[in-house]
Parts: structure tokens; C-alpha cells; sequence
């Protein structure tokens, strides 16, 4: 049972690889510029056994970033949609939210308003949203809101805004060996919840920020409980940490669209041996949007000069993408 | 290239998978007593398509504690005796350490003196033998004391003191589509350095306690410093803790022989579906140690009355194991 299946499995990768390789292209949606023809070469160049740039497949490590990496982040974080809309589900059980910031403002859609109260504020609004549960528990709630709520300007399924041609991406490192991993300022169970299903991640590679979590016994049954307190952020410098808590090896080959990305990018470029950085920038207004060095939101501003200083792949979306989102093609 | 690498992986593969299942037996070093039969049981059960209790692959997650559940940790834990000689290494830099404690008892080999002084010099001893130096540093170190320290008993290296059992049982379950994760009170890098090489197991898939590490710029190099300061501590209830925040799933099977592994096995089959919990007991004088319910080092008490009460699998060394380890063997 065991040889068939493996058996199975073997001919059936087998099958893939070559009908990948036999393809014309592997990358159908990056039109033939220059960061497709840099990410080729590089993953050319890694995978040639017996020359000196060539990386064991164990070594073959890939970080992303997620939002405004794999999936939009306008006109706000996505994560922060879903805590406001957990907010609104949960109101009628708090009316005293109603006259109690941040909760008042934040459920007006007054987001200025909502997050004056600065981090003690943004703190709160995470107690209310994402602690208090069990991980399960949590899953579930997240599993069901990606499940059904829309996006304001395209009215598509949040994780329907994930990029087509980084979708490629991910399958082609994954096609030649790599082990891609994402490395995100968002709460690891909230990417979790739907990273496998939309990327192929599982759970055990993602990397995220965290809150507490504790066990406890209830009624009876051991349980892991989400507290209303930051464990670890994992955004500028707390990305290379990250990393090496959860994997152990620096990568080979990161991937980021904004200044909360730089110390990944520069970490992974400082090991030795060939290394790849790229860096997604969002010039597109037309197609998703355009912003860069002013933005609040994936603000890419010093990381842009440093990829320029270093030469670091630069994706311009408009130019160097076919298509942004899957449900164009259709 | 990438075609012929794969098809020469794939029947590689399914050469190894063939000759596996062909063979008369994936557990040689196992008596054919209950821990063996409830181990091969549990396996065929979880992994028969069309059943209830068919376990898809992804989800096949196995958790194991290291000392003494996958190593010895006789006379004390090996990573005591690491730190040991590390602050022997170290002592010709540090004269005044011959008069502070704990390190003056310390290098004595005085134990008991250098742990009176309880959590506070433990942190000492941590501080000046695992931090001060970047991931990449520490690794060397260690690696360089697994390549030449020797046990005190046995004149082996440590690494070689593994147990040939749980090896073919770490195996064992690979062959059969589990991901294999250490999850160890031992600090995280410390095990990383070498349990690629002995058990198979990459830096990605340990779990452990930890220092808080930093992000910082050393002669306009990005590097990460291990600092100090403890960051988490994965015993008792960090186990399950540990394993949501890396792995992201509750495992299917578990592994530990003391009770700092009890949080774990509870958590483990606490989880719908079909479970498996061991616990390695030490009963062999003659060939390891015996010791379990007064022993400081890998006390088992509690835990033991939770096997008997919940009917895990006990492992009784002395009668359940042909050969402790692999150097018996030879």
C-alpha cells in the first residue's frame, strides 16, 4: 500500500515536473523584462549541480512577505478589514463599545479616529478581535470571514486579491526545490488560516506576529488560549528574527514591497554565496493601485533606495505584469 | 537538468520506499513486544485510504522531546556539559570568574554549588556560554563540541548516544509521510547545530527554548546578536505553546519520557481522530540508566500515572529494546 502510493505520488511528480519543463514558460503572467529574466537566471544559477554557485535543495530557503507581496493591502491592511468587521459582529454584545474608543469610532468606519490612540489604541482593537479563543477557535472565525466578506472596490473574496504572477512564483521555486515560507507583519493564525488553501503554504511555514498564548486546562480538556498581548512583532527588524526563530537558515532569496521589508532583504543579500532580493512596487492605478514613498500603508520608501544602491530586483507592476489578479483571466 | 534530477530522485525514491517495504522489519532494533505492535498498529491505521481514520499527509505530524526521549541525558543534560566546557574554554579570558559564583563552582565541577543560587545563576551560566555572538558563531561552537567532547561513561561522542530505536522509528515515520519535529526544553539553536546530521531532522522543523535575539548592523553588516535574556522557555506548557507557534498544528502523534513532555501527550491526544502517545522509560541500568520518579534530571512521576490512566504507550527499555545504541551495533 505503502510502495503504490509512493509509487503514485512518484510518477505523478514525475508527470509534472516534465510537463513543467516541457511548458514554454514557467512564469505566463510576468511579461519577458527584466525581474523575469533576473529570477530565471538566479534560479538557473543556484540549480546547476557541480558549479560553485550551486545550493543543496535543504538550502533552498524563500521568504515572502505577505500583504502588498502575495495579496493587496489597499485601501487598508486586509487584516485590519477583518477586525473591523469582527468589531461589527460582535457590537450588539458590547453597547457600551458604542461610546468607548477606539471601539466607537472604529465601528463608524472612522478609522483616523479609531487609531489616534496609537498603539495602547491599535492594542485594544487587537484584544477585541484576536484573543480570547482557542487557535482552532480562531481559525474558524477567519476561515469563515474569507470565506464571505468582499472587498470594497473589486467586491471579490479578500483572497481572491492575491497576485497571479507571484502565484507563479511560489510554484516555480517550489518546482525546483525551494521551501517557500512567509514572513508577514500580520498575526500568524490569521494567515494561517488560508495560506495553504491560496498559496500551498502550510501553517508550519508561515512566520508572523504573534500574541500570547497560553495553556490551560478547560473542564477537563487541555486547551491553548489567545491573550489580549503582543508575543513578537514581526515587521522591520523583527523580520531577520523572525526567520531565524522559525527556520533556523538564512534565506537565499526574499521577496517584499515596502520598507517593513528592508531587514529581511538586506539579511538575506548579506550571506554568502549567490542571494536574490526583489522588491514589488505598486505602479499600477489603473489595474490595483500606485503608491510608494508616501503611503501609509506599504510605505516604500528607503527600501527603494536600497534597491537601488544594491541592485535588487524591482517588479513595476504595470509594466512587468500580464495580469495582477487571477480573476482577470477569466 | 531539473527533469533528469528529478526522475533520478523520484526512482531513487521509490527504490528506497521498495526495498523498505520489502525488508522484514522498519523497527529491527524493536523487540516484538506492545510498544512496537501499538506503533506499527497506530501507522496502518492512520495512513489506509477510504477510512475514518485516514490521516491526510499534511496533517501527519509527529512531535518529539530530545533528552532522553531521542538521547541520553545521563549524568546530567549533554547541553549542561556543553556549557561546562564552554565556560572551561572561556575561563583563561575570565580570571575573576575563579572567585564569582556560580562560575567558580562551576568549573569546579561543583553542580549542586553552581545551581544553588536557582533561576538567577542558571541565567548566568546561559548568559556567558549561549550568548554574545550571532546564530551563525554559535552554531560553529557547538558543532565543534559535538565533532570532539566525549561522555564521561561511555567515551563516546554525544551525538553518537542517541538511541538506535527511536532513529529507525524517526524513519519509520517519514517513510510514512510524517514531518518529524524536536520539540525540547534544550535551547533551539544548540540542537539545530546538529540534528540534521544525527536525526535527519532540518533547523526548520525544531522546537526549543530560546534567547531573544536582536537585528543589528556590525561594520555595516546586518547580522543577528544572541543576547542574555531568555525568550521562551519550551517545558511543560511551552511544549503545546512551542508547537502552535511553529508548527500551527496539533500533532498526531507524540513522543517524551519525563514529565516536562506531560503538557505535550496531553495536548497531543486531546485533538480529534486517532492519537498516539509514548513515553520512553528508562529501566536499563546495565545497558543506559534506570531512573524515573525521583530523578532531578528527567523526572518521571506525573506523566506515568497519565500513561497508566489514559493507556499511552510505555516503553520499557531494558525489555522492549534490542540495542539502546548504534555503537552497540558495531
Amino acid at each position: 500500500m505503502v510502495v503504490r502510493t509512493l509509487l503514485c505520488k512518484c510518477l505523478l511528480a514525475l508527470l509534472l515536473s516534465v510537463s513543467a519543463a516541457l511548458a514554454a514558460d514557467p512564469l505566463p503572467s510576468w511579461n519577458d523584462t527584466g525581474p523575469k529574466k533576473a529570477i530565471v537566471a538566479f534560479v538557473d544559477r543556484i540549480t546547476q549541480e557541480d558549479t560553485p554557485d550551486f545550493v543543496p535543495v535543504a538550502q533552498r530557503i524563500a521568504t515572502f512577505d505577505n500583504d502588498g507581496t502575495l495579496w493587496s493591502e489597499q485601501p487598508m491592511y486586509f487584516e485590519f478589514i477583518f477586525a473591523l468587521d469582527r468589531l461589527r459582529a460582535l457590537a450588539p454584545q458590547h453597547p457600551e463599545w458604542k461610546t468607548t474608543p477606539p471601539f466607537a469610532a472604529a465601528l463608524k468606519g472612522d478609522l483616523k479616529g479609531a487609531f489616534a490612540g496609537g498603539a495602547p489604541a491599535l492594542a485594544r482593537l487587537l484584544a477585541a478581535t484576536h484573543a480570547g479563543m482557542t487557535p482552532e477557535e480562531f481559525d474558524r472565525i477567519v476561515r469563515d470571514w474569507a470565506a464571505s466578506a468582499r472587498h470594497p472596490k473589486t467586491g471579490r473574496l479578500y483572497t481572491e486579491m492575491v497576485y497571479q504572477p507571484m502565484l507563479e512564483l511560489l510554484a516555480y521555486l517550489r518546482a525546483n526545490g525551494f521551501k517557500t515560507f512567509i514572513v508577514s507583519g500580520g498575526e500568524i493564525e490569521f494567515i494561517r488560516a488560508w495560506a495553504e488553501k491560496v498559496y500551498g503554504i502550510p501553517p508550519e511555514q508561515v512566520v508572523g506576529s504573534s500574541i500570547k498564548t497560553i495553556y490551560q486546562m478547560r473542564s477537563g480538556t487541555p486547551v491553548l488560549v489567545r491573550l489580549p498581548k503582543m508575543n513578537f512583532v514581526s515587521d522591520n527588524a523583527g523580520k531577520p528574527v523572525g526567520i531565524n526563530s522559525h527556520i533556523g537558515r538564512r534565506p537565499i532569496a526574499a521577496f517584499g514591497n515596502s520598507d517593513g521589508d528592508l531587514e529581511m532583504l538586506q539579511w538575506t543579500t548579506a550571506g554568502q554565496g549567490v542571494r536574490f532580493a526583489l522588491l514589488v512596487h505598486h505602479t499600477d492605478s489603473a489595474r490595483e493601485w500606485a503608491y510608494d514613498r508616501r503611503s501609509p500603508i506599504g510605505r516604500l520608501d528607503k527600501a527603494l533606495d536600497a534597491a537601488q544602491a544594491k541592485g535588487w530586483t524591482v517588479v513595476d507592476m504595470k509594466n512587468d505584469w500580464k495580469v495582477i489578479h487571477p480573476f482577470e483571466m477569466k
